[in-house]
Formats: C-alpha cells, structure tokens, sequence
C-alpha cells in the first residue's frame, strides 16, 4: 500500500513537472523584445564605429543586442560555456 | 500516514528535479564545442566574402556560428522568438 501511494504521488506528479522543465530548458530569451515576432539584428560593417562590437548570443545582456558580460554569471551558474560574436575592423 | 508518506516522497524528490529543471533552464548550448570553455567566435569585416552573413544565436545550428534557420523549430516548440544577428555590406 505505501509503495503503491508512493507510485500514485509520484505518477501523478511527473507529467506535468517533466512538462515544465521541457519548456523552460527550451525558451532561451527571457525578456527581450517579446514584442517582436523574431528578433533579429543588423549591422552593416561600413556603421561600424569602433574598432570592435560583440553581439550577444546569451539573451541576458541588459544591452542587447551587445554583450555586456553578463554571459559570465550565465556559464557560472549552469555549467554552460557560451560567448559572443565579436565584429572587428582590422587594426589600421 | 498516508499523507506522511506523500510529503516524505514529494520532499526526497523535489529538491533534485528543482535542480533539474533550474540547470536545463538555464544551459543554452547543447552540444557545440563543449570542449571550449567558452565559445566566442570572430569576423573581420575584412573578410566577409558574400554581401551578408548571419550568425546564429538560438545554440541550435548544424553550422554553428552561421544560422542554418533552425531557430524556427526552437521558436516553435518553445514559443521563443529568437533569431540570428546579421551582418550585411551594403550593396555596390
Ligand atoms: S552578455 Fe550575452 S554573450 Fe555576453
Ligand atoms: S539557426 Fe540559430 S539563430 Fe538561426
């Protein structure tokens, strides 16, 4: 009996627990532009003002759609290893 | 006791499928280059050969850093709406 009210709780439990964590280790942007169908950036490289850009690829930069760092915190608390794109003009 | 035996079940495996759910959610590169402690990649404007090129940013990529279009599954299946950065020249 304690063994089947185990199964039950556990049986009752695990759809819609496993449910959740299938959607949420899916969506990967939390909150930027959810406005927009897709986001999408463009850089055309002749308004390249500096000598360097970073795109973020982490959706956590509070400077989206540039890398701020915050990529850092990201791989620390999850084990991940990702970073941005960096745009460069050769150095003349 | 049977409501004892419910919550002694629901505590011992609550904690692991919160750390679960919280890791998954949070990692956003599956699988590329997991040997690399963290996956920065880079263009010299230089040497953008075509007249535009997008790099990926949904970690879902078979040609990683480019966008293959398989952020319309992601988007799809988590309701996500992320998307590739694109770097373009202007035409001549
Ligand atoms: S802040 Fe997102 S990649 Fe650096
Ligand atoms: S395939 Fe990843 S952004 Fe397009």
């Amino acid at each position: 009996t304690v063994s089947f009210v185990i199964y039950a709780s556990v049986k009752a439990c695990a759809p819609p627990l496993l449910e959740f964590s299938r959607k949420t280790s899916h969506m990967i942007n939390p909150n930027i532009r959810k406005d927009e169908k897709k986001v999408v950036d463009f850089l055309e490289v002749e308004d390249l003002a500096s000598e360097k850009v970073s795109f973020c690829r982490c959706w956590k930069s509070e400077k989206f759609p540039y890398c701020d760092g915050a990529h850092r915190e990201h791989n620390e608390e999850t084990g991940d290893n990702i970073g941005p794109v960096v745009i460069k003009r050769k150095a003349k």
